[in-house]
């Protein structure tokens, strides 16, 4: 896989107002001042791994081949719980073990994945609550440079994964589940279009319904604005997943869904 | 104009929490990885057209020649609404035809519109919530990679426009508007230096008044720190444009005025 | 000290949702088409200059030697306060003179510093609300560009400075202060390990005792998920400072305790 790209994407729990990321960067830079660091995002809510899971499963994929990803929510920074290194076909992953790569994991089923244990690409002043800066930010300049992944530490079988989320049905209904709500208030299910087909051939109806909150939504609409102002709307968005939304407005508030809650699709 | 530069600036109402801004960067540099991204800021409150509006109206033309810019506050994805693309002398735009690119073409009298209509340069898996991924992205990268504007689609005379924004004379008192707040709170308005003059001519006086609210503010400053604290003090700002502020606080919050609301010079 | 890097970092109180910090980028990359622009942070607190001086200090020492670190936190903006220009042995620094070098000056005994005065490298429309855009910039990127130091103005010995912020002995306790709250809620101190290693030989014990508010922790965790959940524990921080932290929540919240308070180890 090509090195020359030097691309290190950065995904954090750190915000925007604490010195850590930008310390990071600095890291990066003097190791290797080729490098091309670019911002996913710091605002993965504290500690949140789940949310910065779905996050990375839902972009890295539109990065160029030899991009390397580095996503650190790391509440267990300091303790016993691993550094990893992926290489999957066309990116690389570095991450704390605890489950914050389960969702790409999820699509590359040839994920070679290491521990990152060579102290010599760790920074000399390491200490234990930053690994950010300490760990993750040395390896990710070093193999932009060009040093291989082997190097890094040996292959491991057992990464910590989340259980993937796939929608069930219970009495003639689909059941899924809210996976993420966008900063607009949109809704995101882990229904997909490929499962409303299911409930279509199910249902015979060509058709769909579906039930959240107090809310039973008939049919879909092709986008926002197409829907009535305040009437919740569903639609297929643009990563193929069932969305509840409202015409410029927030769904989540309005309605007062978030993550983690169901829906019925029928 | 050269392309060689491939400096691409982002405007969105996306927020930083988000994976939409870093899938458009994944777009852009997978198109071409050459390209320099260049976030000019994500926090357009959502679908704030006329604040996004005001926004790039205010920096664009401090980027260097070739820079292309691609400002996404789009609350009619999916509709009929046109993608545009507008060649000036020195720059692009990309953009949906909602008016966002008012107060540039304000500025721009000989701008090249266009609407991007060739499939060729859209993201294949396009859908229909997401055209800063599947559109205004790969347009900018493609763009940034030398095609030609004209490859893109054919002309437009029409793009949305919304009114010029001007003060107005009325009972012998210049009544101006707020434009813009800005996070210190300052209330920046549409009034301009030359404006002050005119009305300098017509009132006789040398020293300008201006009622804001329940204040009547006698004469400007020099800077933010020659004012008295807890006084709402008036100065030409470094766009040229009359500003309210107070020392080291939010003159909007203390004198609970916001964008739109009026002031009276004379 | 070379020049070839042409890296330039961003530190600013001036917020994500504003032109600002878009148009000094605009006018480094006019300047400088080939600087590299690394944002550290916009959303220092409105004027809050020691927030800006404790950032900088934290984080500029990673960045690879010829890094030039602009730091805009400047409610004196048009006034006579001097805009100055630092070099150090490996790093230039550009800034307002009102403390916002002070942390930085702490660590580089052997700091050149001149006023900014040559108006050669001012913005031509400068005006006296944003020297970030009009001066700060422009000298950025003119100095990236290969212009020596000694252009831009003649040195001064008496810039700003804070006074240094270190922990005092009171009745056989050390009192230190809490200088910093990160975005966890970290309660970070200006007790250093080695100020522990005093407090151990003065006490006889191996054991440090710290009072915080309410509370006293007895000794020291070696990361967040050692101690226990609802208890604040203290431990030295990847920075060699003592943290006062609670396992996955915030400290400063729990504990009501936020910057400038103090607390005393025995």
């Amino acid at each position: 896989m090509p090195q020359a790209l030097s691309l290190i994407t950065l995904l954090t729990d750190f915000g925007d107002r604490d010195y850590f990321v930008a310390s990071m960067k600095g890291v990066i830079l003097t190791i290797n001042p080729a490098a091309r660091i670019i911002d996913l995002s710091h605002q993965i809510a504290p500690h949140a791994i789940r949310e910065a899971a779905y996050f990375l499963k839902s972009c890295y994929h539109y990065f160029p081949e030899g991009a390397i990803h580095v996503a650190v929510v790391d509440p267990g920074v300091g303790t016993a719980r691993r550094p990893l290194l992926v290489s999957t076909a066309r990116h690389f992953f570095i991450a704390p073990d605890n489950g914050v790569l389960s969702g790409m994991l999820e699509l590359e089923t040839h994920a070679e994945i290491r521990r990152i244990e060579n102290v010599e690409y760790r920074l000399a002043s390491a200490g234990s609550t930053f690994d950010g800066r300490d760990v993750f930010a040395p390896a990710a300049a070093w193999l932009s440079k060009g040093v291989p992944a082997p190097s890094f530490g040996r292959p491991i079988q057992d990464p910590v994964r989340f259980p993937k989320s796939v929608p069930e049905w219970r009495n003639g209904e689909l059941v899924g589940r809210i996976e993420y709500v966008d900063r607009f208030g949109n809704l995101i299910s882990n229904v997909t279009a490929k499962h409303l087909d299911e409930v279509r051939t199910v249902s015979k109806r060509s058709t769909v319904r579906i039930r959240i909150g107090e809310h039973t939504i008939e049919g879909l609409v092709a986008n926002y604005e197409e829907s009535a102002t305040d009437t919740p709307c569903a639609l297929i968005n643009s990563d193929a997943c069932l969305e509840i939304a409202l015409k410029r407005a927030s769904a989540s508030e309005r309605l007062g869904i978030g993550q983690g809650d169901t829906l019925a699709v029928f």
